[in-house]
């Protein structure tokens, strides 16, 4: 396909309702929900039928720009000039606007493929053929939209109405139109009627269309959130800067794409899709997308189950027992689980805010946290003290750096560990291990080809994370 | 009370219907089900209202010994010869049959109050007299029960029916009856025209008789398991033999004391009582004894719930989130989740009958495990590796020990260790560590006064329990 078209995937989403599996940190995209690869993995490969990795976009926040990243590291040096990044979650308006942008600077004729990450799609074939009329549409100024054809009544999604006498073009089986009308997640009364009038499609989220011309578009309909947009790509151009980006970007307006542009504009064009989309929105929608048993279970983990019927189960490897649930969702994790009938999975999100007011930190973060180098697990925590899983990748290092209040024990269960304490430098093999005194310099490091794993002890009066002082970092965190 | 009054507490139930905080090794009787107290704690005290510590005797299983030990450490020196431990549960015949022969060797005139370490009672002055008037009926050669005024008709249980005709004795507002019939556990409809007609008991498991009584009754009508019994008792007296008592304990009888003899004599007599009694048989019954929210919840632990109603929510430090559940059950720990409605709670006994079956070692023993020097946690396993916290209690040691296959390391985070390498002996304060190499002869020791702990990472290619060499150990474990 044309190499001035760009895939801009949308990776900001901040995922409550799969809680906890998600995490405010930790979103559905970086979820495996189905099959061996994550949402944003297979979001990736899907866009790599029509672009090239080069031409591929990723918006998120500085959060999960880290995850994202060692997701994505197939493509790392193709994509390592192509993160957008947010400083927080602002809808899809500025999100999109921003990634626009930032394409023109590189390709004035750049027109853009835009899709959600976390989006479940089968059927690679008519994929390509819905993005190659969409790109041939979006050369004659119009903004496409695609439609799905709805499966039911649902009222977690936005509807549009093509305008069917105003065909904008034909490909192979599928046709363009006008948009007649949008109407914002209906309740269930309307969405049945849509059903039984027919002419309604779901909004799929995905959209196309000229850079050039979307940013007419801002400009005529946003033109204040424009401005602050074109303000933030300049100090982008300029290079990072943080803090004022930060700031600049909490005061523009948080507005949809689709409330913000699509819904105003009278160039906006729909062509109805054949392939198999879902929004995975909550646990209960598992049952479209996985196998069921014969008494209507999803099963994932561990879990032992007497009678149970038309239930979801997603745990790890810690047990789960039931018996005779119906129709109830039950999900584990190594820190939280959740137990609630289907019919509440919505409900979830509630769940979510009420732990974030609480401040419960359950609801921000898993147990294993990602980091550039690798990742690490607190196994316990106690007064005074700490333990953790440290997994490091080859090749890579801690920055060197001192803890005030705290000493570090480390034990290497596999790979090879290369540390500095003080002013010596000494390798460990697996079963070695050493204790790093606190207001010691250290810094450790996995100097060979296979993954590092250290079982880390830290003790002291305090323990936590903020009690570092870094001299040197690979990956310029503040020293 | 009479000097030749003892208590013997039965405390060798498997507690599978509280899984999975009971496990196999770990039942109901060591739970904090209600109040700072586990029941077996709770039971001690309440009979310490009408016996010596020393005339308390507890029968239980070699498994459960060192934990009940633990759990009753304040009466540790009055105890330590009053355990009696049979290999293997075989039911409340053979254990009350075992300890009446002990008590007989200590005291011909021993008079028993036989209780299941497991119930929940309250009103000690009612108790007390119930067990003064007891003593005395004992004393005229019957075999007496005490009977509950049934709440409900609770198919759990069985029912007494005492012949109100035949009356044995007055006690203030109590009086004594010979029993007309036994009926074990009848279906609903029986315990409805129980409750009809009204003057059915319901059998508290609790007894009192002289012990030469109830060995002439056991002489009577199960004279081969008398004779088991007093064989074993011989064994017993002439010092422990372990495995040789395990086979012969095997090929005794399994039967309830209320079928083999109480049912089969005709010297039975019941005390209707007035204290409140309750068996806390299963999850659902917790209502009975633990206040509710408005919402008629029942919550203990790190519960964030919005809108159940009529839930039993039993959790520890993890986060259990709940939405909209209706009379369900919510238990969690550290390895292990139950889910399941109200009414299916006695049908926890099939799922841990499932996982012992399969294997899984939840059913068995908790991440934490007792031993006679403290306990310990396992926080992680993995390939080639554990991670433990180990709580040592002050002035206890393990043995003198060497591993074959794996490397320890271990970090001190509170109290003080003496670690014995090899030759040398050293101490270790907290935040300082140390590493045993395979094939060393070693020994953790708590010389302090405060109780020790200490996570320790084990390496090697195998890392069970059983890579030991034990060369010397306090607690007569094979060296």
């Amino acid at each position: 396909m044309s190499r001035h078209l760009y895939a801009v995937i949308l990776a900001g989403g901040s995922g409550t309702r799969f809680w906890p599996v998600s995490r405010e940190r930790f979103p559905k995209q970086l979820l495996k929900i189905i099959g061996e690869e994550t949402l944003i993995q297979q979001t990736v490969r899907r866009v790599l039928k029509v672009v090239a990795a080069r031409n591929v976009c990723i918006v998120t926040n500085t959060f999960q720009a880290e995850t994202i990243k060692l997701q994505l590291s197939n493509w790392k040096n193709e994509l390592a000039d192509n993160f957008v990044l947010e400083p927080e979650g602002r809808n899809t308006g500025p999100a999109i606007g921003l990634a626009a942008l930032r394409l023109l600077r590189r390709d004035p004729e750049a027109t853009m493929l835009v899709l959600p990450a976390d989006h479940v799609i089968k059927g690679d074939g008519k994929f390509k053929q819905a993005v190659s009329f969409g790109y041939q549409l979006a050369q004659q100024g119009v903004l496409v939209s695609f439609g799905i054809q709805p499966a039911g009544p649902e009222t977690g999604y936005g509807y549009i109405q093509p305008d069917t006498r105003a065909l904008l073009g034909t490909f192979k089986a599928l046709s363009g139109y006008k948009i007649r009308r949008f109407v914002e997640k209906p309740d269930l009364k309307r969405t049945r009627r849509f059903l039984e009038t027919g002419g309604y499609l779901w909004n799929s989220g995905m959209f196309m269309w000229r850079a050039d011309r979307l940013v007419e578009e801002f400009a005529f309909h946003q033109s204040t959130l424009l401005k602050g947009l074109r303000a933030m790509d300049k100090m982008d151009e300029a290079g990072p800067s943080g803090e004022q980006l930060a700031k600049r970007y909490k005061r523009l307006k948080s507005v949809s794409i689709d409330y913000g542009l699509m819904e105003r504009s009278t160039r906006a064009a729909v062509i109805p899709v054949e392939f198999s989309w879902l929004d995975v929105g909550s646990w209960s929608s598992l049952e479209k997308i996985l196998p069921r048993d014969k008494r209507g279970n999803v099963t994932t983990g561990n879990v032992v189950d007497i009678d149970s019927q038309g239930s979801v189960f997603f745990a790890t490897k810690r047990l789960v027992g039931s018996i005779g649930l119906s129709d109830m969702v039950v999900v584990d994790t190594p820190d939280a689980t959740l137990v609630c009938p289907k019919s509440r999975s919505q409900d979830v999100k509630s769940l979510v805010e009420l732990l974030r007011k609480r401040g419960t930190p359950e609801h921000l973060e898993h147990t294993v946290i990602y980091r550039p180098w690798g990742s690490y697990t607190v196994l316990e925590e106690g007064k005074g003290y700490k333990v953790k899983r440290i997994t490091m990748l080859p090749g890579r290092r801690l920055s060197l750096q001192m803890h005030r209040q705290r000493s570090e024990h480390w034990v290497v269960i596999a790979g090879t560990a290369r540390v500095t304490r003080d002013k010596t430098v000494f390798e460990l093999g697996p079963g070695e291990s050493t204790g790093i005194p606190k207001l010691t310099r250290h810094r450790l490091e996995n100097p060979g080809t296979v993954p590092l794993e250290v079982i880390e002890v830290q003790y002291g009066a305090y323990v936590e994370e903020d009690d570092i002082v870094r001299y040197q970092d690979d990956y310029g965190r503040g020293t």
